[in-house]
């Protein structure tokens, strides 16, 4: 029977109890921390129509969304000359839709189909996304996004709230060793504008996003192949060895980019954020500008965020930043908005690397009863009665078997209390209560029980 | 721009904020009684490979499986012939993956491949479905369901757990008036046998599951329809009529089948189930045998349970049955399981039509912050950090405008209290506090409000 034997797709991943529980317990702290600054729940479909996705991520990502075939005879608008074509010919007869690759572009859909909604809109949404990826470590073809954006404000409040919420999750999670890192879309056109490459800061971007990684001299051997001239190149030198100085790099970029318009509002939000967080009075030493940060430039217009964790070999666990005209995609202009995504993959990874997930959990069965025989069985179901009333999760083995499997399936489970059930007890009504890590043991009443659980 | 106007695929939903905290509110009850009775949570791929969901569900089932094209060039197996010989030859050459149709298969292939669970294995799943079928009013191409499913054991206390499990959640949304209906599999196919008509539970229970809508005299002639012999026929008549006898259905069937060994294990484990949900002093008022009961018969085997509510015109919301070797089609014989699904998005609405959905909720804003200048602003993130490090959920409105705009917002989000600093408030740190609903205001401390909204 072995020819049956069911398999996963590629890249996608069963959550067991084991991980649930973990994973609901990261949730649950971004979730709440959410809900703290305000941020109301949305899910839009699994499902986009292909019109909705495509072109919205660039070439590559088109490639990478998952294409859903129509319904039914999905052949019945392709002729073979479609078929003859190949498959991006074939493609738009047979698939109308996708499954969503962000929980952005849907949000900014929502946002155009329903006008009447009262702005400013914050929002969170915590959903899967999928992508087409080749998978790897760490990058999955079906992982979850935990997005929280606000639209219909420019309020550099909203910013402020990014960075609060980063640092409230991060010290509930028990992280301390870490940084967010700010820049501004703006600051890096400056600086494009006065090295004279103009109209190149995607180019510089791609660029200027490695340097962490192959260092300096690398960087500026790729500029030149980017057609930047040697003059460009020259003049950008002093300027990112600023973010590689030690300085502080918003002080440090100021000659260079401050009599540049993009260079003054860039230099004017940082700096009003630091003020507004400082006023604030909440935590924010994690916060420091990195005029190389770049990430993804496709649709961010002001500041923009990334979250690195120094304790582990990962990548940034979080990012997000500002754009001026997401819904302009679908035809409806002047609605800017901010938000921030919370990477749970990784995060997760760190906390397990770090060892930072509780050990116990408020979910799962707190005590198991045991019946020896049928009639504690019986009774052990007037009892489980009055300890799950009492507001404690627990459970009862469902089968008479011996003494040695009860304990063993209990151990197994990690379930921390037993309540055992024989004659005896039957008799008395003095259940046996016991410890399973400690061993102890203990003849209590069911209401004694419950009140020791509790 | 009109042309760009987007949309959602048919049959999907978006869920907005007040829809969202509503089923927050549902999905919490379910989850949380789930956890009471010691299932832990499971979490499976949003895709299957098609050879895990294909024949599981019957042949529409299988037209009613979402495909998922492979990706890249997805022509690359496919040939000429292929092409010309339809849809159906071509699909196994582009499509390899589907969306999941039902929680269930999904589970059973998580079993098969996790052979070293600790049996007996309790899951809950909530997570979305998606089929193909024509949408219509309460029935969605993506839909949730709650399911949970005991696998390893056939101890009946299974069965009584599921019962109290829906007394439970019922209880707790506030429904009353509703039944639990009960059958057996076994019962179903004592009937036919004892009519000569062994073999064809199938064509039975098709015609039976219809006595409510069309009544005796139809089913009577769709059974002859459907090869049933006159005598056969005539045989059934005083059965079906005890379903609408207002008798105790178990009782006069006991009669009919008590000879047949099928029947005999029927009435015994029904009998069994009444008996442990007497002892164990829960309320089991809801439930009643039901012998017309047929349900989804392809691969229950034991009981089976619907939850009809009767006071909204609805189908069933919820049900469940046990199956003996759902993971023999991944070629692992000897699981018995029995499982149950809430069907939440019908609870939805007949919580919505009665009534019957919470006025407040936890997880939206208790407080704005209303500040009338840019220095109430620095103020205001100053104030709306200790009320939300006194644990409530709080905004603050990002912009400077006018008063009336400030309290038509705070009036449309519905949010209870304002909190309003102008330059009086900030001189004398005492804030406004506004009660939206009455109107009344009070000046206070920021302490003083944080005791209040606690």
């Amino acid at each position: 029977m072995s020819s049956n034997k069911p398999s996963l797709p590629k890249g996608t991943r069963d959550f067991g109890p084991e991980q649930m529980i973990r994973r609901n317990y990261l949730f649950n702290i971004i979730k709440s921390t959410f809900q703290r600054f305000g941020f109301l729940p949305l899910e839009t479909p699994s499902m986009e129509n292909l019109s909705v996705l495509t072109g919205k991520y660039g070439d590559e990502g088109d490639q990478l969304l998952f294409k859903i075939l129509n319904s039914g005879n999905y052949l019945s608008d392709a002729s073979l000359e479609d078929f003859q074509e190949g498959s991006k010919k074939l493609l738009p007869k047979i698939a109308e839709k996708g499954l969503r690759y962000d929980l952005t572009v849907p949000f900014a859909r929502y946002v155009v189909m329903n006008r009447d909604l009262t702005l400013p809109f914050k929002r969170y949404q915590i959903q899967p996304v999928w992508r087409a990826d080749r998978p790897q470590k760490g990058r999955y073809r079906e992982f979850f996004q935990c997005d929280a954006d606000v639209v219909g404000t420019e309020s550099l409040i909203c910013e402020v709230e990014i960075v609060q919420m980063i640092e409230s999750v991060f010290a509930q999670l028990g992280l301390a060793n870490f940084s967010i890192k700010i820049n501004h879309r703006q600051l890096l056109t400056a600086i494009t504008k006065c090295i004279g490459a103009d109209g190149k800061e995607s180019d510089f971007c791609v660029a200027i996003d490695k340097l962490d990684k192959i260092g300096l001299e690398k960087v500026v051997e790729e500029l030149s192949e980017r057609g930047f001239s040697e003059k460009a190149v020259e003049d950008l030198k002093p300027i990112i060895e600023i973010a590689s100085s030690g300085l502080n790099q918003l002080e440090a970029i100021k000659p260079f980019i401050s009599q540049l318009p993009e260079g003054q509002k860039a230099i004017a939000d940082l700096e009003k954020i630091f003020a507004l967080l400082k006023k604030s009075g909440a935590d924010h030493n994690h916060l420091t500008v990195d005029i190389t940060l770049a990430r993804g430039l496709s649709y961010y217009t002001g500041c923009i965020f990334e979250v690195k964790v120094h304790d582990v070999q990962i990548g940034s666990v979080s990012g997000g930043g500002r754009y001026d005209n997401l819904t302009g995609v679908f035809g409806v202009e002047g609605i800017p908005g901010v938000g921030f995504s919370f990477g749970v993959d990784r995060l997760y990874d760190v906390l397990e690397e770090l060892n930072l997930f509780p050990e116990n959990n408020e979910s799962t069965s707190k005590a198991i009863i045991l019946p020896f025989d049928e009639e504690a069985q019986y009774y052990g179901l007037e009892v489980i009665q009055k300890i799950r009333q009492g507001g404690i999760n627990a459970e009862i083995y469902p089968d008479v078997v011996k003494a040695k499997k009860l304990f063993n399936y209990t151990d197994k489970r990690n379930i921390p209390f037993a309540i055992i059930i024989g004659s005896e007890e039957i008799k008395t009504g003095k259940l046996s209560l016991k410890n399973m890590k400690s061993g102890e043991q203990e003849s209590l009443t069911v209401e004694e029980i419950i009140q020791k659980l509790s």
